[in-house]
């Protein structure tokens, strides 16, 4: 993202229901496991199948039906990836599932979305969940959905909410052909999706970082009680983001300490890398928690220091004006007796007396510093 | 539950009271372990006890009277299971105990209601203690019960505190024949249970999830006294549902990580996916409690924002009025010598400086945003 | 106790100094270790020693002396229970130590007040410290006393600070005969009176629920300084039953894990369940405590929100009547030439138009629900 | 310390620069180590060495020259007590460290004051390192000091920053004679030294506890500004407690577990016993703190209190008082047409109507508790 | 740095913004692992390679051009340590990675700045990544620069961000031939750099500790809404010190449990002296943010104090001047008949009376301690 142009914060993203918060309903109680349920949103579009087969020599790239017969991929000797890009076809999950072999209760995962980031390691294949969270710069908003991964001997699946995905640079390093990638087996194009949303992270931690510098300014400069709602939603937002983030650093470690002979020994040091960078985004949403926090305090203490300028305004007015009221009510009345009113220069006598009272209840204000 | 119909706040729910939160009294201090107290609260309704028997062919399906020989159903070849709903009739408790050889201190945590989730290994059995908290969608209200599981080979017994549970999803696919279920061992069955019981927990949270948006809406939209009560109370709510949570972790790990020959490996899967299930609840749970934490920030904000618009009306008020009555004093005193007061045009000079007074202290108060 | 009749906070309850919070004073510093050096308050009665010796069959009950020989009860076949009453005899622990051969630093912990639960295991016989508190229902207040005890092969010895303790249980069920207590050993004995101590423990934090709950009526309905005092003085009061129970689960854990052969195998699965009843201590005195924090944001919240009200009628009254007084100095005024006076309806046009304003302030603090 | 006799809080005391908490600057970056630079505040008093050496039969006591062989001492049968006051003397320190050929890093360590608690286990001598607290019952002041311990076979070398020290209560008992220290190794002695240290936290506790206790009356009975400053002081006081207590535990701990043979088996119940009260200090200490943060909630809602006290007064007399001073000013109006003006009993009947008024407004706040 | 010159927070220190306090963006998306690419700042230095061979008896020191061949230095006998200032050269990085045979990933690492601390161990190789935190005296701002160290067999690699660093000291030494630094291996070296980093971030930690202690004197004389801000901002300054210390102590930890043959034994004991200080270095920034948190309590209740000062203000003057003025404003009524207006002695009289209420109000406010 280019900090030059400030992205705005879209109404949408700061107004997140508390629900989506949780993003965690899993089935009806007492339903069967494996049972495949869809938790996502209704979709309009139709789901995308997308196929690259690749060796260190040939590459193939094409679309699939939903209906395809799965099986063939499942057995060939190029490194097999298959995209899914929208889960409410459960038919082609079960049809996959049982090309590959995937147990129920992971495809019962899969399509289950609201999942916590996770990595479980089967005899023949690792099954991985992710949340890609992804930036759309036409809207200014943060989209959270849920990756299902599955790596095998010779195959990866990948299964997406929705089109659009952090993996261009992928695909290209695929389809370039000099890279390291088309030498290497399932374990290692794993690792570059995995990385690649790992990656996309402090993206969407810079935009928060932006988002916080501008409620920043704005508490300093013109806090109203909408700056508050906004620090709130802002809040509320990297709750969801550490949700994401946090369960990273163990998914990480546990695919490093693999004994599992799917993972090569080479792919490990770049696993480790991984890590270091799952551990360096929860210690960046971290550090960005504890700034919104103070940003909290910052506006509370805004708020009563405002509160002071009201005040005193308030006290400097009533405190001159109210003993001069008096004096000049003083002689308004009406006794028959008052010597006073029958002196010719008492009443700009009486004026002087206002002021230096004004004057002197002025120097004792500005004394205290209320001036 | 179905989120479109928005279920209201019971005012039974937000006024438990703090012993509620509690529920941890055991027995008189001295008494011998292993008697048999019951802790509940006063129940009209008799105890009842219903079988459930079945292999892989055949399906029995009865209610039992509370003073049956039980001695029979430890013994047969099919899977019993025995649910009881009611703990109050301690010589039922005493009567199924020595049929299925339970521990005295089992037969004590049955009926005595207010226990902390846990599980514990026997040679010979396994007893679960779970909360379970249902929606009771008529009043809207949470209910927070006991369940007492044990089961050993052949066997499951299940006890609840009241009739109703979310067992109906597990009755069916016993029922069904065709399930996984009815091929399975009680451990199977025994999991079916668990699974069910956490599963619900997300029903709960939802429902949580809601009130916690609706007193948002509320906080934001006309903040009370009231508003506060019910932050308070929802706060103390959740303490609550975190108590049932909390354990559950240790409680599925320890289930998974067993290696009694009472639980299959086969179900070990299946319990590793029990245990994603409680971590992801008890995630969501913790962030449900911070959302309600940071509402009380909000109100608190809210609260002071409110006070500097009062303030401000007050200060604009008096400082624009006061100065102006001191004037009109000045010319009401009764001084024989106050040369203005014979000038003709002494009057409407007066009121154009007060108007211009006045006018100026709008625009300061303008320029400071008050208006 | 009865919950039906709530008990009401003592005085002296709520006004312990912080220095009681402590409790914990060793010696002077540099003295030799194993000086037996009594610290806690000064007492008026008698110390009192009591014996129960017991086998299957028989049972002797009776008083000792303070200057009694203890030697022989080393060496006897019955299950010997020694229970002291009172610290302050400092030769009396001193024979009851060299005919147990007590460890010097032993000797100096019983009579040492102040000390934090713990559980020491030396070859012969393990040592226990534990806090009773005890609920004093004349007076209302909870009595905080150190109890040592000592259990080896054949012996139960037990040291209190005061006489009166929650054992009446245990002492009924060993002269009761029928009990499992009459035919296990001395690490069952103790068991139980550890059991004891700890079911006692429910009590206190039922007690401390009541007193929250009359506390949050208190602070809904009239709060007071007064009443954040008593949140205080009970936060203080929960510090110390937090230091009594929090080390009781790593005490009752190291029981349980023993491999001493001082500690029956049978026995373990009682240790087992004194250490689920101290979890739920633990774990019902967290939440309290953060149900007692509340109280303090609903106190402060409730504080807030009396500001408020008060302002608005200060508001309310001055925005009213100062603009009107304003207009009522105008024409108070004393100026010749002021034509509207000479009007005949402009008195009573004047009082309508103060009317208007009047109205129109109201309708723009209900608008604003000031009213 | 005799509770007796309370102690004031010193200026000192609670005026102690935030540099100070810190206390840890170790040399210039990029020198070398085992580079000795004193980094204490400057002293007058000249270094003193004092020896004590003795075995079950004889001691001998005695002043040693900064300049004198210490080569001797490290070789001869008898223990050894090498006690050292005033750390400015770096070639006393490297004559020492070299005749009982302690590591430069060691030697280092022992003049650089500001260091944490630790132990280090040498192949020949432990290096010990704590902070000595002491109470000036003279200027009621708290001080912080550095003291190295370092022990080997047949000899203890102590370090402390300035003369004066807790230990006057071991050398009594070395003096003594019928001890269990004259019969005990090196070990034993530096446990000794040890124990005597930690005791005595107990007292700075104490202190601190009464400081606390003095603040709470204040902030009870008349809070003011300087109040909050104090509570403030005394918050970062405790700082420095915890950082001298916090890693003791530890430090207990290691020297509780090592399996070096400089530490006497029979040592090792004794250190247990350290390691207790470390635990307790610790605990205690913990304590202190959150009642010290809880008298910073009670100030702030003190002041609150206060703030509504001052506004009650304020609402109460402008309310009272400004509606009926605009019913005078009507009636001090001067049209010409003001017919009540002229009835006899009008004037009467206005006060009663303004009595009346009060008299509702008076009612009106009792009724809200304002009075 | 010497304390007797305080040094004044430079403006650029306090207006850092966020963006800058994660400091750890890593490259786009999806690009292959081990692509160089440069994150840091732009430059317009030249980057600069500083050598310095030697061995016991010699040493030779230049700089080198960026374009020479280092294949060289990997394979010499003398200990070899290049320093680069300036990591934008990115060819750099590949010839000196590719002659030592660095890892691409590492290369990445080198000049990717914004990494958390971290060690990586590799079989020729160790790794290391660390933040140098400067104080430029002249504009009295902290740098925080990252590190890189690679060290093996004979030959140690440092990357800088810029010129300029804290090594001062360790080329003096290595210069200086007669100490240890030149007869250790590069293990020693790699040691003596990191300890210079580490023991400098206590002259940063001092620096701030004085920050804090003018912040504090600001906030007890003369608070203002910008003390707010600049413990706000300092809270954030604290934020990335926290993060370039936290990950030491681990970083320390591995370090010296390492088994690599790669660090000498006698390296061991230096390293364990840097882990010291790293637990100093953690230990006293947490206390650095405690006492910066409580200097935010201590302005808001602050600002309270004041509120209330200015409430007492503006009390007093209208409690003592409306009924005053009401009082007058009665005597200013034109009814016909008030037969108090032509006593002779009412006028003084009235003007007794209102001596005797302002006196009477005065005493009222000075018992209320608002005097």
């Amino acid at each position: 993202m280019d900090s030059s142009s400030p992205v705005k914060v879209a109404g949408d993203l700061l107004s997140l229901p508390v629900r989506n918060l949780l993003r965690a309903f899993p089935k009806k109680p007492g339903a069967a496991p494996g049972t495949l349920v869809y938790t996502g949103p209704e979709r309009s579009e139709p789901v995308a199948v997308h196929l690259i087969e690749y060796d260190e020599e040939d590459l193939e790239e094409r679309a699939l039906r939903t209906d395809a017969s799965f099986q063939e991929f499942a057995a060939n000797d190029r490194l097999t990836w298959i995209n899914v890009d929208g889960l409410d076809d459960l038919d082609l999950t079960r049809a996959i599932g049982s090309a590959f072999q995937l147990h129920p209760l992971v495809q019962e995962d899969l399509v289950h979305t609201g999942q916590r980031p996770k990595v479980e390691e089967y005899d023949d294949y690792f099954f991985v969940v992710l949340r890609m969270l992804t930036l759309d710069t036409a809207t200014s908003s943060v989209k959270n959905e849920q990756i299902g991964i599955v790596f095998g001997k010779g195959y990866v699946l990948s299964f997406q909410e929705r089109a659009g995905d952090v993996w261009q640079g992928v695909r290209d390093r695929i389809r370039g052909k000099s890279g390291r990638i088309r030498t290497r087996g399932a374990d290692y194009l794993a690792y570059a999706l995995i990385d690649a949303i790992v990656d996309n992270y402090f993206n969407i931690l810079e935009f928060f970082a932006e988002q916080v510098e501008l409620l920043e300014e704005e508490v300093l400069e013109s806090p109203t009680q909408d700056t508050m709602h906004r620090i709130h939603k802002l809040r509320q937002e990297m709750f969801v983001v550490r949700r994401a983030v946090w369960p990273l650093r163990e998914l990480a470690n546990a695919l490093v300490r693999t004994e599992s002979p799917l993972v090569d020994e080479g792919t490990g040091v770049f696993l480790r890398d991984v890590y270091d960078h799952t551990v360096q985004v929860v210690d960046a949403a971290e550090t960005l928690r504890e700034v919104v926090s103070g940003l909290m305090d910052l506006y509370l203490s805004s708020v009563s220091n405002r509160m002071n300028e009201i005040m005193k305004v308030l006290t400097i007015m009533a405190s001159i004006f109210i003993p001069l009221t008096f004096l000049a009510g003083i002689y308004g009345m009406n006794f028959e007796r008052m010597p006073e009113l029958g002196i010719p220069w008492a009443y700009p006598a009486l004026l002087g007396i206002m002021g230096v009272m004004a004057l002197g209840l002025l120097i004792f204000f500005k004394r205290r510093d209320w001036l």
